[in-house]
């Protein structure tokens, strides 16, 4: 049983209850519910970790040269457990590059996307829906170009995205603690939903006949991207408002889908400033 | 000993000595000659490598299904082993997804680099420099933005760039055996080539003050871009023309290497089509 409880951090940032394991709520159709506490590792995604009021932390395994070079403290009553960084290697994936801090802490709540979306003017937001993107590093780098350019939100299918994961932390660079990430059931209705509230939803799509200069416009802006190799989903496609492509010249006839995104968040977002 | 024998496919297309190691030339400065023969895996990477004339195959093993849905037909005397997915997994690093199909082979001899450039008309040729971007995802990454934006080639310092391997050829998706990957000792004596042959050199720098819109211009181009964290070299970024920014807007510093690679790819080639 999980008690109803979704900011376990005081006004003044600090934890109320770090030191053993928060029990705020979790959705069940959140991602996040898919897995329970996980370690974040790396200077960039534990920094975001700590700033970021709604994760709930459990404790931190650092060197001590990590702990001082980090910059942001961590909250007072957080435990710090100094480590060689061949012990932290232990606790985490094989390979991890773990600069010699990690933090175990639990899943973000699921976000609302009303909520999210009312906390920035209308007429200039930008959000991003995964179709299905399911490799982690992809979906990291994606979530940190969303931050770069001022993306409001990210929305992935529950079932078909990665749980959130220290691979998915430090391929994002911290933006899995700055980009709200939210959850949901079914993509088309999301999409709907997001044509009631007036956005000009883009479906990205090598074959398109226009090009996503050509398509995008003033006024909120959703992007849709599909999974590597089988590419946005019929339905979520047809639910659009339109089809764009990225012009390639030469020999190859795809991008890396976080590649694809950069581009697309730098074109769009260049748009409106125009 | 190696003998001298640059290309070991007729002109036909056909391996003249497939089925025993090729023993071609390999510089010595090349990243290539780093290692010996490596794994190629997954549907696009090994179908590029099959149709690439100046890759020396070993072997295929590959379930009967992958052959068929392959495509491009393994050239006759090129010896083919039947193999399940995992009796294929056990040859590969763990985790490698191979589709069914791998291609034992030999790294590249190292391109030179006014050779590459003479196959293209002056005037609207762009190179890349990567500089020390040892990650082999990344660079993969990279690759294949390059093909799909018609960069002539790749520089890389030899021994700062990650070997031929099957991690930087699946991320590349065919892109190692289309775009010219050369493997310089001295970048910046190459950025000093590229300067009397006429090119534009732009260092890629986040706290650049010009946007890469601005700084770009007719004629052949040089991209120069550093690894993630440490970015370019002082000397290397001195040795550059000018440099340039990604204007980024919202909480994040910097992009993923890749991704930012590609927007400034997208940026350039648009700017030569204007």
């Amino acid at each position: 049983m999980t008690k109803k409880k979704q900011n376990p951090w005081t006004p003044s940032g600090r934890p109320q209850r770090a030191g053993r394991r928060a029990d705020f709520i979790r959705k069940t159709t959140s991602s996040a519910g898919k897995n329970g506490p996980f370690w974040i590792y790396g200077f960039h995604a534990v920094r975001a970790a700590l700033s970021n009021p709604t994760r709930a932390s459990i404790k931190i395994v650092a060197t001590t040269r990590a702990l001082s070079e980090i910059g942001a403290k961590p909250p007072e009553n957080l435990p710090v457990e100094p480590a060689d960084p061949e012990a932290i290697s232990k606790l985490l994936p094989s390979g991890a590059v773990h600069q010699g801090i990690a933090l175990l802490c639990e899943p973000l709540a699921n976000p609302d996307l009303e909520t999210i979306l009312a906390k920035h003017p209308p007429g200039r937001r930008m959000v991003a829906v995964l179709d299905q993107i399911s490799d982690p590093h992809n979906e990291g780098a994606i979530l940190r170009s969303a931050a770069a350019f001022g993306v409001c939100a990210i929305i992935v299918q529950n079932r078909h995205a990665p749980a959130e994961s220290g691979a998915l932390a430090k391929s994002a660079s911290g933006a899995l603690d700055i980009v709200p990430r939210i959850s949901v059931v079914n993509i088309t209705r999301t999409l709907e939903e997001l044509e009631r509230m007036d956005f000009w939803r883009i479906a990205l799509a090598g074959d398109a006949q226009s090009s996503l200069k050509e398509v995008g416009r003033e006024g909120d802006i959703t992007i849709v991207l599909g999974a590597e190799g089988t590419g946005i989903r019929r339905l979520v496609r047809e639910t659009c408002d339109v089809s764009a492509a990225i012009p390639l010249s030469g020999d190859m006839a795809s991008l890396n889908v976080s590649n694809a995104a950069a581009i697309a968040f730098y074109e769009l977002h260049n748009l409106k400033k125009e």
